[in-house]
């Protein structure tokens, strides 16, 4: 089968604040899968396009329900991770938010009855096609598009919980991180849920991250134990690449319980990076890398220390008192070795080597990055600059 | 003196996704005090220019370090009021965020050791002419510009912290809610702190709620000790109209305590309006008057319950079973005492009347909406429909 599909509008929103900016783009994607075109959301992290670092690739977050969701989403996405506030503990990632057009139809899989639930499920039992759009259709958009990783995340609340425990059951590769937050399991009187048992037999090949949440404030419509009856059912696997939590929200109501979801979610599926400043002082420059080797492990994929996070640390280390300095140097050191092409990498280093009076390592560091940015008349300035205070 | 304050440039950008915007200004207000140009932005809730509803006022927020904390901030209250995602739980609130210029200067109460503290803190001592700006300068510009409550919030993390105490010691009234993240209470060696006892020595003449915020993980600075102090010098008050609480939050660093902060602050300043399904259904509009009643109190001013809320409320009571449907009316009536002058109400109640069969008070309610907005001609063809149907 064809797979059409066809970029029918891009445009790109620049909210551009000072030298800050947050760069959010819609686009109009046609889906033979569903017979429509469908609007989608991406949110860019604000790295992406700072021509200062070098290029690196992002992982992906799906978000259902985007009219509600996009904005809470990116806005704690980014405060843990753009270091704008000093954060950098999960990986800034690209959220592709999906918006509705009928979504008693994609997000349930498969027909309920309209007696009883009402005429708006009169389309239900869409879920499978909606997959089917995402994989062959949104996915292969996304990530021809952009600078990706392969690491992808489905989020989704209520409905939207429902069909990402769809996607588990019948897409069990497709994504390497679920958030199922308060999800619909009252679907077919929580029946669905148990062909968990039958249909999701083989372990995953990549590890899958499965993070669930409930509130505990009321039981409405079963929810809470057909929750915790899902958390059983896959604990139950024992499958060794599946890492599972179960998250018990307390005093919050279905509506609210995204927020803190999100927020914690992020931080189980991704790992939380947060650094310890006395161990990073402690151990310098292989506190950080362990730190990153795991998050690699975490994601299945190598992903290295932001180069923007090592020049931040190094420039912080040079408020320690003289004495204690060098550790700084050691992190402008550990960043040329993590972006051996990064021209910027070696110009803070020249700098560090000089603030240190270590003349002949400035100047070979300066070298390096004429070397591998030639062109750039800023970097030649600096460079100019960095000479006269050497001469 | 003579406050000279000129708007230099205003922008407004709107991200219009379909249905949706999100309204954020940015200005440059030209401050006497600080004598110098001075950059805001400005969240303003997506109901503040919807004309289907009539227009209300809204409480402020005054954000500091808004470069760092405004797109999570804002993404947090909207999460928590504007109903896009059912959450109605503290009134929309126009967000004001301050870009720094001179962090150091601005949000510290006196000169500090320059030999101790570093280079940066050469200009430190502004904060006592910062308070002035926002009381003489850009407090009076956004309350001639907009439509607000007398309620102002003013909230800062870190020195920003430090800034809102010293907001509390100098400017008393100027706010009636404060949230103090994590401050730099360690500024002269906590003796700053102290002025509380004897500087603080009048009850407010209105209320006063200050929300507390310190993690737990470490007590660097001696940061964890000066904000329990805090609490203590401002618990032994004994103040009837100051309202205080210290919230702990444990496992969250101080760079990443904000996010958590904003989330509960905001609830303890504006009080949690959180609807009780089982509660609304059993007390009909009384328990939403109460809630609302609550609000105000906490406000020390008259806040309605949004004219969007109870018409999503009668809405949503529309799915009970036929013999319960009779409390969606009782809203929609509710709905036309709260906002007497909403034509769009008298319309819902109209059709509500209609689908309960109650025709004469179906055409009642009709005319009245027709009284009140006779040019609109949506509401005309509304009115046709709606007559169609009762002949």
């Amino acid at each position: 089968m064809r797979v059409l599909f066809a970029l029918l509008l891009v445009f790109k929103v620049s909210l551009l604040y000072g030298q800050d900016s947050i760069i959010e783009q819609s686009f109009i994607i046609s889906s033979h899968y569903l017979d429509e075109d469908r609007e989608y959301w991406v949110h860019i992290p604000k790295s992406y396009f700072d021509e200062s670092y070098v290029p690196v690739a992002y992982p992906v977050v799906y978000l259902l329900d985007a009219r509600a969701q996009f904005q809470v989403f990116t806005g704690i996405m980014n405060a843990m991770s753009s270091g704008a506030n000093g954060n950098y503990r999960i990986p800034e990632t690209i959220v592709v938010g999906i918006l509705n057009t009928d979504r008693m139809r994609d997000l349930t899989p498969t027909r309920g009855d309209v007696e009883e639930l009402g005429a708006e499920f009169a389309t239900s039992g869409g879920g499978a096609a909606f997959l089917n759009f995402l994989e062959h259709e949104l996915i292969p958009e996304i990530e021809s598009r952009y600078r990706v990783l392969g690491h992808r995340t489905l989020v989704g609340h209520s409905l939207g919980g429902l069909l990402v425990v769809q996607a588990l059951i019948e897409k069990p590769e497709l994504f390497d991180g679920l958030m199922i937050i308060d999800p619909s399991l009252w679907w077919e009187e929580g029946q669905y849920l148990e062909l968990i048992e039958s249909e999701y037999a083989t372990a995953p090949q990549t590890d899958l991250a499965v993070y669930i949440v409930t509130p505990q404030y009321s039981n409405s419509n079963g929810q809470i134990t057909t929750t915790a009856r899902l958390h059983e059912l896959l604990v139950a696997k024992q499958f060794e690449n599946l890492r599972i939590e179960l998250q018990r929200i307390p005093d919050e109501s279905h509506a609210a319980v995204p927020l803190l979801a999100f927020y914690q979610g992020l931080q189980f599926l991704y790992g939380d990076m947060e650094i310890d400043f006395m161990s990073m002082l402690d151990q310098g420059p292989s506190y950080v890398s362990a730190l990153y080797d795991k998050l690699s492990n975490n994601l299945g994929e190598v992903y290295l220390p932001p180069e923007r996070l090592l020049e931040a640390i190094g420039q912080n280390l040079l408020g320690l008192p003289p004495e204690m300095r060098e550790i700084s140097t050691r992190f402008f050191e550990y960043a040329t070795q993590v972006y051996p092409g990064s021209a910027l990498a070696f110009i803070n280093l020249a700098e560090s080597y000089r603030d240190m009076e270590r003349k002949e390592e400035a100047i070979q560091a300066l070298g390096k990055a004429i070397e591998l940015d030639s062109d750039n008349e800023e970097i030649r300035v600096k460079l100019e600059q960095l000479k006269l205070s050497l001469d």
